[in-house]
């Protein structure tokens, strides 16, 4: 089997929402140049991630921005994760949400952010997504023809739960846009990477947005790679930039061999299932 | 609240089983020198990690190893987690088995490895528990003067769901005797201990025999101590010694409120049940 490439899109977030549609496109193309099947953009990439800009960045299913992600992965002939933008639904409710395309540009994959980031550590990070922010409630697996992957965003991946439904459903390959900050990530983002691509035995990409100086959040950046034994095979830093990766899917299957955690799952004592 | 001290014994282990007793009960006393309220031994710890001894060293439950436990709990007036040892029932079963007294000697909680190893990793380890061993079915909390505690043992640590369990049950202190060796400590010990902790904001302790040049399973020792927020707050080498830790419980309530995750967790869309 071929390693499948793909890139990782750090890139620079701002407030002009064309400028961030625009920078999108420029480094989704430049992944492409080098080969990669799979591209994955940043958390809110097209919105700078604050409450006070959500709802008015909001665009429903289909809008301008989801057409943009759309027309990119056509052109450049890849799958496009394409992190997360704030999408209005016909109530008025705003979400945090994935949308995936296939590279004739259909979509193939939503994804609504799960679990709302709320945090409040003394002398650390203050933010409440829940004040402003609607919940999904959908487990997301998609096809590609690289097999199944998941998605799932920032806070989501705080929860092995998740993880493990998609994994369940077959993803081998789990594609995490995320911010998290200088408080949550120094602290816990490689760890929760590193562990949910151990525990499952996939591989575990997260992308977040560079870090922006004169942001009100400060991205903690540090998109990386977990292999399905728990390594970082690759991460970048604060600034802007594209992480290639060339992912050997038959490790997923060399590791569940050699160490058979799934099997071992002690399904006869507890289960984990989607209620709905 | 006074913060709780615990001891946790990374003891040598050798073939001689009354002599394992013995050092054991040096160990425990040399802990309750120190003002420990809690002590925990590593698995197996009357008994070589080896297969071909797991049989031949077990005992029936209230046999000389447990009477031994529960006396020295009782004379040295600590909450005694006995590690694990090899328990035969009444079908001739064989089952790692984890005893814990309170400091009267009575038996408060007993946990029979859930998740039982089995590994082959190419150019590294090899080990089937599978092969003599039984798997006990019983997701363990018991009360302690410091509040609910959680008993797992070694390849228990790699299943989110039972330490899910055992905090959905009220643990806020989850002991896990084991023996990881030679390729999977320094790989995921650590990593596991910590994300377990962080992801349910609790304390997890792992306690580890010392490592013995002359057994053919090569413990990676390193008893460690994880707090809520996931950091190590105290480890070990390889070499034997009791590493003596302040855990204060506050902390859990702390982390919890600053960063909501049990409250978060989507109760409305899975579900993580025991079956029986």
């Amino acid at each position: 089997m071929e390693p499948l490439k793909i890139g990782l899109v750090q890139m620079h977030v701002e407030e002009a929402k064309e400028n961030n549609l625009d920078r999108a496109e420029r480094m989704v193309e430049k992944a492409a140049e080098q080969g990669v099947q799979v591209v994955a953009l940043p958390e809110m990439f097209n919105c700078p991630y604050d409450n006070s800009y959500f709802r008015h960045y909001s665009e429903e299913e289909g809008g301008a921005s989801y057409q943009r992600l759309s027309r990119i992965a056509r052109e450049q002939g890849v799958v496009l994760v394409g992190g997360s933008m704030p999408e209005i639904d016909g109530d008025g409710k705003v979400y945090n949400t994935c949308y995936i395309f296939d590279k004739e540009g259909r979509k193939i994959g939503k994804h609504r952010k799960m679990h709302l980031f709320d945090i409040n550590v003394k002398g650390g990070q203050y933010f409440k997504e829940s004040d402003v922010l609607t919940a999904g409630n959908s487990v997301t697996v998609f096809e590609t023809p690289y097999g199944k992957m998941g998605a799932a965003i920032c806070f989501d991946i705080r929860f092995p739960e998740l993880f493990r439904l998609m994994v369940q459903q077959g993803a081998r390959v789990i594609i995490t846009p995320g911010a998290f900050n200088m408080t949550t990530g120094p602290a816990h983002w490689e760890l929760l990477f590193r562990t949910r691509a151990l525990d499952n035995q996939v591989f575990a990409a997260g992308i977040a947005p560079a870090q922006n100086s004169q942001a009100s959040y400060k991205s903690y950046g540090n998109s990386l790679v977990a292999d399905p034994w728990g390594n970082i095979t690759g991460r970048l830093g604060y600034e802007e930039g594209i992480l290639v990766q060339e992912i050997d899917l038959s490790k997923v299957e060399k590791y569940r061999g050699e160490l058979p955690l799934l099997s071992s799952l002690r399904h006869d004592v507890y289960s984990l299932r989607i209620n709905k």
